[in-house]
């Protein structure tokens, strides 16, 4: 192997590297279908794409994460998401959020959430990675805030993210299909503050 | 057709009644799943059941609300819930609709969630009927509270209600699946009241 492509391969953002991560996206899209979730290995899915089993942990946390971007197409991970959302004033978290949930969504097309609402409609484990995102993501952000009961607030931040997202990209219904983001995010951004810091009893 | 009859087809909750409104149902889901939404007429469907046509209006309100009970298998129909949320101070109107939502959707079993979801993700009719649900429900009951933008806090509404209604029960997030009834309406009221009445801006 050349410098030149070592160099890619470490940055894994150049074109070489994208292709190995969407041959790797394509086979584990497959491995999943043929065998599901819980019986989908990262060896196999490393082994399909003819690439290291390493590299699949490197890019994408493991199977969990592997799962997020091949099949429900999450246009972010929590590690990414998280030191962006905390960057600001923690009365402002709840706009924050709304804010890049709408622009990471609106920037991929609404058909992405089409596919997410079904995964979750049809897979169960799709369901549990969806979870598991959503928990460590809100976790992360709400680690230093001391709030309580952080896992009904985790859920509640979650039914009014993916209901806003379904209502958007999916059912459609105006104008919240084509209002502006700024917008949704003024009326949306109270309620997410209060479920990760307010009372929510 | 004897007096007894008569009076059970009036009342259309009777034995008689049920069995002929689950054959028009029954039709109905046939009917959808072979022409899809727009084909599909009250006539043929009614045609298909063995009953007169004037009876699925005067049961389903037309082909709209048996879409709505066939397909999207909706536990309640919007003419019949405005006059019970109606019922109480305008400023408990939020806890009365998650209230309602959740006992409703309870008492059916998650299953229909989910089958609702999975319509939603899979027509764009059943997006249409629920958007029309959500629409009609609404607007009744925020004729008389003066508030601005009818269309946009339908839509907010909206977006709470089914995505709470997809985190408890299709996606099942801890403790929102199994959490009682007035912990989750202690935590969305507010939202739902703010999207009605209140600063959405």
């Amino acid at each position: 192997m050349s410098t030149e492509d070592t160099t890619a391969r470490r940055r894994g953002r150049r074109p070489a590297g994208q292709d190995t991560r969407a041959v790797l996206l394509e086979a584990a899209r497959a491995v999943f279908a043929e065998n599901g979730y819980e019986r989908a290995t990262v060896r196999s899915i490393a082994a399909r794409a003819g690439v290291d089993a390493a590299m699949v942990n490197h890019w994408f946390g493991g199977k969990e994460g592997l799962f997020a971007q091949a099949v429900l197409k999450l246009p972010f991970e929590p590690d990414e998401l998280v030191p962006i959302l905390r960057d600001g004033p923690d009365d402002e978290l709840g706009a924050r959020i709304a804010h890049t949930f709408l622009t990471r969504w609106d920037g991929v097309g609404g058909d992405t959430f089409q596919a997410l609402i079904r995964s979750i409609a049809g897979h169960e484990a799709a369901s549990n990675v969806l979870r598991d995102f959503f928990s460590q993501f809100f976790t992360g952000l709400l680690s230093d805030l001391g709030s309580d009961r952080l896992e009904l607030r985790v859920a509640l931040c979650a039914s009014q993210v993916v209901g806003m997202g379904l209502i958007r990209y999916v059912a459609r219904f105006p104008p919240m299909a084509s209002a502006e983001v700024d917008t949704l995010v003024a009326a949306v951004a109270p309620t997410l503050q209060r479920y990760l810091t307010g009372d929510i009893d």
